[in-house]
């Protein structure tokens, strides 16, 4: 069978690191054509997850890997089995009950450690070695070992307790140098079986996974499609194409593209891969963590990332510490309108409305609509989040009017902060957010927040349509941000706002600025 | 400003690749962001396009760059502006019609060369130099050079003529170690100076083109996103964020990301970049120019390119010279059932209509809707291209009925034959397919054939529903197709065939089916 001319060991992981993408849910079909497609293909190992104490928020099948999925599991591969913890909220004392029912259904248990944590993850390796399972030790941020002189000092502990030690790159920011030269830190200290997880923000995914091999690598990881945190992995399919057509391993390239393509299909819906800030932050080993969450949501412009990745790489605080955003006037309500097509759609009435309302205060959750309301009486108050300053500068191309104020989040601030120049004068920002625990950067979350400061008896919304049909997650992700922050400011003041336009919001009382006017 | 650290040129070819994509037609938006950002970074040099003599064709603005194009180009930017020319097409007397209107805004001028032709181009090339320009030579097949001993022999008469020589990675399967190899080759010849272009079917071109720059290499090439032909090359952000992160530029993110952002929702819709297939083809030197047509085409699926591209790598022909197709049964007319939703959705009364007309034949130009025509009584003719066959046997698993047969396209079969174990007995393959010059391994045109074949009064077809709304540009292409095929059928013919289903192809006549039951 496969390998023929290959000491290398694969061990592909798509299910545990592809879970950051689907929240370590997967649909069960996909899982049969995984484990059957792989029956057929040259890797000997498959990671299905982690094993779990319980967390706080809902976290899926795979991120707990209950015995009837490794029942599942076990009863549909012929590969071996693995799953790995973390370290950093394991404990020896927690590993029987974590690990004693997968004896039987796991061949390895891996454990992926901050290298600050070492000493104490060998104890948990001890705990997991005496169950009986091969360990694997993932250790993170190889880019930085050279500097953690205490660390090196400790590999050579591994012997006797780890089977795999793994370099991995954390960033995806290392180069086929420094892996043969960190390979060797680590082969100086300890003659461990070694092995490399690579990412791909630098698409140097396979050229490090080659040099990995090259040095004398017994194991590497792959994803199907490289689906994985942030930037992804080394694809399965890459490396074994390259294999392949180098003559190491046999392929059978029909069960190949059977697993490749689903996983295709979820990518272009997903959208894991490179851009351009996991280039920026894999070339300045700046987290992923970070900038996954700002790529997949909607609200942060590929623009707003990337400056406040060049200004963290390079050291710059670009936040400016504005006067804090005081209310001088009081309303009796105000109108927060986010960037929903009605609140453009609609932009008639909703003037008229505003015209009828002389004591409304304007609140713009988005630059999106906010031209339609230019010629309002009003004090109009401005939410900038992100570069939501370039969209308005472009909008209002001189704001003279003294109506408008912008409000910026608390300072520091995640993303920087950029001004137009013409409303530096009437730029103000948040003392803090408090009504929520979450989503605090969201423009939606400071208009509330804004609302609150006014102390108004009723706040009305436009523009807040939600989503109808066949929706993006980020989409999804998005409304039940807005869902989220609706319902706490219900809990903590009482007011539930009233949307004016059609919405899909449940939070939201209706009503229709067709009845207002 | 920008090159600080750096000797090397970095020369921007996403007009030039990535038109073939979009057949060369940029909006006039993007491309002032394009030339207005690239005026903000590093890049010395920008090619347009190519220049070229008339083709039969459509091709779009930026294959012939007429002189505005140039003009508007010159004016928006501050860089070096390149065209390419295609040495197969275009002799050294054609150069004076072709680049004298050039003078004035051109600094260079490329030539793409199949190094078999290496003579003639350096006559061409002559001819361009004499007008002023700077000549690069855009020498293909890199992987191959080793087994050109003549072309090798031929490299030193560059001198004097050539300024840049390039080594393109037409295949996108080359690796560090062979760019190194390659660069000592040349260099062994001459001193020219010494470009890289690179493609990125294996992930390779960022360490390919640090590869080249480490031996030093004076140019190399990169393209927005990656954007270019097939998997793409590589792309401008990821070179300019890596030297960037070694402190070798300068780097205007904000500019770079302003150009990205429009390209990266290009992309999203034409989708360039590596695939399973792209790097089977890369990684066995196979031509990028067939699979790209495969790829973006909707009829061939994953799983049959992968087995038509390892095949090929393997020197494997999978294709059966079946028995031809003859017609033994006059029929008055055929219904044509392609994959729309409609077969599905009006199944009840098509099979009414198919009871009503015993002297019809079915024929399936897809097996998405043909499990709903299990029960009918008539001759039933399934046309298989592509992995129909594998669909075909999933529908049906056991195909024992007489009544049914299969035909497949002319031998021998781009695409490999797979046929149903079960259908073996009864598969046949068309002696040809005369009625249209074009798209002859589609399935309709496969039906439209048979049809032919059986000299019928009438054809009715139902199934071909078209697409309404935002549709993707590969269903514009395959509804295109179909339109073409349906126009050539009458002009053979003089057949329209009859949509009985709704539908929005205009190459049809249209009735109801309700109206024939």
């Amino acid at each position: 069978m496969p390998h023929q001319n290959l000491e290398i060991k694969i061990l592909d992981c798509t299910l545990r690191d592809g879970g950051y993408y689907t929240n370590w849910d997967f649909d069960k079909d996909l899982v049969k054509i995984y484990f059957e497609s792989f029956n057929k293909l040259p890797v000997e190992y498959l990671e299905l997850g982690y094993r779990s104490n319980p967390m706080k928020s809902y976290l899926g099948e795979y991120f707990y890997c209950p015995p009837y999925v490794l029942e599942n599991a076990k009863a549909l591969s012929n590969k071996k089995l693995v799953v790995i913890l973390n370290e950093k909220d394991i404990r020896a004392e927690d590993v029987p009950d974590l690990l004693s029912p997968c004896v039987g259904y796991l061949d390895m248990v891996r454990i992926a450690i901050d290298p600050k944590n070492f000493k104490r993850a060998l104890v948990l390796a001890q705990a997991v070695k005496k169950l009986g399972f091969e360990v694997g030790f993932n250790v993170m941020y190889m880019s930085l070992w050279e500097q953690e002189k205490e660390f090196l000092k400790q590999i050579k502990d591994v012997h006797g307790i780890v089977d795999y030690f793994y370099m991995v790159d954390s960033f995806g920011g290392v180069y086929p140098e420094e892996v043969k030269k960190t390979y060797e830190l680590v082969r100086n200290q300890t003659d461990v079986k070694i092995g490399f997880h690579g990412h791909n923000n630098l698409e140097m995914g396979l050229i490090n996974t080659l040099t990995a091999i090259e040095c004398g690598a017994a194991m590497v990881d792959t994803t199907v499609t490289g689906m994985g945190r942030g930037a992804g992995n080394l694809s399965t399919e890459l490396l074994l194409t390259s294999l392949n057509s180098k003559g190491l391993i046999d392929l059978d390239f029909n069960a190949l593209s059977k697993v490749v393509d689903p996983f295709s299909k979820m990518q272009n819906e997903y959208g894991w891969g490179t851009n351009l800030p996991y280039m920026v932050s894999g070339a300045h080993s700046l987290p992923q963590k970070d900038v996954m969450e700002w790529v997949t949501k909607r609200y942060y412009s590929l623009n707003s990332i990337i400056r406040a990745l060049s200004n963290q790489s390079q050291g710059i605080k670009d936040n400016v510490d504005l006067e804090d955003f005081r209310n001088n006037k009081k309303f009796k309500s105000v109108l927060i309108i986010g960037g929903g097509p009605s609140g453009t759609k609609q932009a008639k009435a909703l003037n008229e409305f505003i015209a009828k309302n002389p004591e409304i205060c304007l609140i713009h959750a988005s630059s999106k609509n906010a031209k339609e309301f230019k010629d309002a009486q009003q004090l109009q108050i401005h939410c900038l989040a992100g570069n939501e300053g370039y969209r308005l500068e472009k909008t209002f191309n001189v704001i003279s009017d003294t109506k408008k104020i912008v409000v910026l989040p608390p300072y520091p601030r995640t993303m920087g902060t950029y001004i137009p120049k013409s409303l530096e004068n009437v730029a103000y920002q948040l003392g803090g957010i408090s009504f929520t625990d979450k989503f605090k950067e969201s423009v939606t979350a400071l208009a509330v927040e804004v609302a609150l400061k006014m102390d108004v008896e009723s706040i009305f919304v436009a523009g807040y349509d939600g989503y109808y049909g066949d929706i993006t997650p980020q989409e999804l992700e998005l409304f039940n941000e807005n869902e989220y922050i609706f319902k706490k400011l219900k809990e903590v003041s009482g007011l539930i706002p009233i949307s004016i336009t059609s919405t899909s919001y449940t939070e939201l009382n209706h009503q229709s600025v067709f009845a207002l006017i």
